[in-house]
């Protein structure tokens, strides 16, 4: 049995060192949980000259080859992020027969399904349990702990950018554009926060989890996506008057009728367990049919619980190598998918109208949502600033996608209707 | 490689009928992920002559020989319960080059090492996720998930009939003694609900868990356990004006001075995860140096989500079995143990007196709690029902058990302190 591990690695931001950090700090740990010595002979890094603190034997390299062609390492871990680039490093080490560690959630994303061939060509490791959800064990919650059963539903609060921004506002009454400003100069958001206030990121996760969890081919091109951009205050409260937090959900579903994947902020009743997942922390919350409710709740990101999750399956790697089974984790997935049409997506929903406050009014707005055999769970009529106009919040039940736009587009051509403010999807509430 | 394998089931009572609907149902899906056909050859049962619904060929024996000796199984599934005989049959099964996947807490928790021992010995695996917080995939989280990082802490609610009967005190303002009526009615409790009640069950699963966790050979004398019965519903309402929920806690700890684990009703902060756990439902709330604040949710007991555990383990076995890498998952505790003394172990303490209102009262009680270098977080004191006494409750900062059992030993002696009523440990406000 081999006895000793060499590891190249690819990038050294925040996730780089902080797989560092624990290598050194749990080097015993893991000696004796793998029999190996572990240790790291080649880093890629972008700038050869910045000044850094590395064991002396450790080399750095501007050079991929130098890593990727390297015969004594056996395993590369990916942290430098990326995709297309990223892609064609891992792809040259995989066909020189290294295995792969990565936290790189595009890449698995967008590129998940030619990476696992290609490993399987090779009979190598390709573990990825770092890119959704940090420092929660949740790929292999799905893959192992829960293989037994058939997944109905996962819905994650997957992306901590846009959790705390939420937090704040429901919190602390700050609006959005002062929260994501005061999160960028604490280094919670990016200077271009695109990715996560418009959901890609928490898109790009929930494929991941969707392919995993339904055992069927998804791309990102399957999610729809909608972000928190322009998320207001006067939402926020009312979705609390009625008994909710808003949450950004990326929800997966699988039932007769097909699967339907999206991110979007939804309403979550405050007793249900994802409510209360607040400030960077992510959760996700996995409905199975033999198990029913289980939820899997921690760091989201951050140096070190993501190294924490890259080492874990290091040791897991390493596990494979010794008891020479490499290659052999991946199961194709099962099932072909079928896509629900709107049609086909049911949920309930919220929305928020500013109307004139006149005879019939509402009788005129009901006799719409009447035609579509749409019904209310609540409705607020509230006071605006403008005497004559009236704030109406109503959340329905159960009612189709295709429907409830028929319902809404209707809703523009009535003249007691001044504007649609909000619609969102309700969930947790069965 | 090998493509079938055959199974004895030692049990058929509620999990083991969970196991072969499970088996059943989602057949087809576990011959994917595994590459092989499963299937039950002998069940053992106390009565043969019990009218059952099972498939044609499975054996029904009462001879437990019948099903470790048989050469044509491979797995033994032990779902019947129970400890000294179940220990003799398991041991022979192992013997005799059985792999186990067992559901069995009690025993793992008092004769786990032996069993370990003689499957290493053998080469067989011995996998019990079931046994603890049963549908919540809690045991590989640890082994592998966390695998990476130093366990610093452990909480856990890990018996469903106590956080049941407490919900429902909490929710409803019923007492232990009708709640406790009803649970057993409806089935949630045991008509003997000693251990359950008396926290015997949670130890068990928090010995399992400390030794995981780490690393360490623990008993289930090393736990500290005391249960709820007689927890009133002054003290729970005392708590919610305090800002605090009462839960039946498995606290697992471990630093520089040592380890403690115990189980007790403890006050939880309501904004910290483990306080919204509610009804029957598990969580076990688990501090790594690393990853920080994790949790892991789902339901701890029932048919399908207990069946659910033993065949996710189930199709883990089958997957070494195939790879010829049984008997390799078990890694030996690493380190020894030190538990801490009563002098080492330091928590926040609930402490709720009748008092006679007379000057000087609150001075002497101070005094004595001055003398051991302890302070107060919150103090309320309030009104009864005699016109001269009133209650009195504190929550202390960070105290040692010592220095509180001997505070507290000293109140008793003051004539002011007519009884001190209830005790709790505070947790979760760090």
């Amino acid at each position: 049995m081999k006895n000793s591990i060499t590891l190249g690695l690819l990038g050294l931001g925040t996730v780089g060192s902080g797989v560092i950090e624990i290598l050194n700090d749990h080097k015993e740990s893991i000696q004796h949980k793998t029999g190996c010595d572990v240790s790291i002979k080649s880093v890629l890094v972008h700038d050869l000259n910045k000044p850094r603190n590395l064991p002396a034997e450790t080399q750095l390299t501007e050079n991929y080859h130098d890593i990727t062609r390297d015969p004594e390492i056996d395993i590369i871990i990916e942290v430098m992020g990326g995709i297309d680039h990223t892609l064609t490093i891992l792809l040259e080490a995989i066909e020189h027969g290294k295995h792969i560690v990565t936290a790189n959630k595009d890449l698995m994303a967008e590129h998940g399904a030619e990476l696992f061939a290609a490993s399987q060509e090779s009979g190598c490791d390709l573990y990825y349990e770092a890119s959704v959800a940090g420092g929660i064990p949740i790929i292999r919650s799905i893959i192992d702990g829960l293989s037994s059963d058939r997944i109905r539903k996962m819905m994650g609060i997957v992306n901590g950018t846009t959790n705390y921004i939420m937090t704040k506002m429901s919190q602390e009454g700050t609006s959005f554009d002062e929260v994501l400003k005061e999160a960028q100069e604490l280094g919670f958001a990016e200077a271009d926060p695109t990715a996560d206030v418009d959901g890609l990121d928490a898109a790009r996760k929930m494929t991941i989890l969707s392919i995993l969890g339904f055992s069927m081919p998804f791309n990102l091109e399957d999610v729809e996506v909608k972000g928190i951009r322009g998320l207001s205050l006067e939402d926020i409260n009312y979705a609390k008057q009625l008994g909710y937090q808003i949450k950004l959900i990326g929800i997966a579903e699988s039932d007769r009728s097909g699967v339907s994947v999206s991110v979007e902020p939804c309403l979550i009743p405050i007793h249900h367990p994802l409510s209360s997942v607040n400030d960077e922390y992510n959760a996700v919350y996995v409905y199975g049919d033999a198990v029913g409710e289980t939820m899997f709740y921690g760091p989201g990101a951050g140096k070190l619980p993501t190294a924490t999750a890259v080492v874990s399956d290091l040791i897991a790697v390493i596990k494979n190598i010794r008891l020479e089974t490499t290659g052999k984790a991946y199961v194709q997935p099962q099932f072909s998918k079928h896509l629900k049409s709107k049609k086909e997506q049911l949920a309930k929903k919220y929305i928020r109208l500013h109307v004139v406050d006149e005879p019939g009014m509402l009788m005129e707005i009901t006799k719409i949502f009447a035609q579509y055999d749409i019904s209310f769970d609540q409705i607020i009529q509230r006071a605006t600033e403008i005497e004559t106009e009236r704030e109406l919040i109503m959340v329905t039940h159960q009612v189709s996608e295709e429907d409830f736009n028929r319902a809404s587009n209707q809703l523009h051509q009535l003249e007691s209707v001044r504007t649609i403010n909000s619609i969102f999807r309700v969930e947790g509430d069965d």
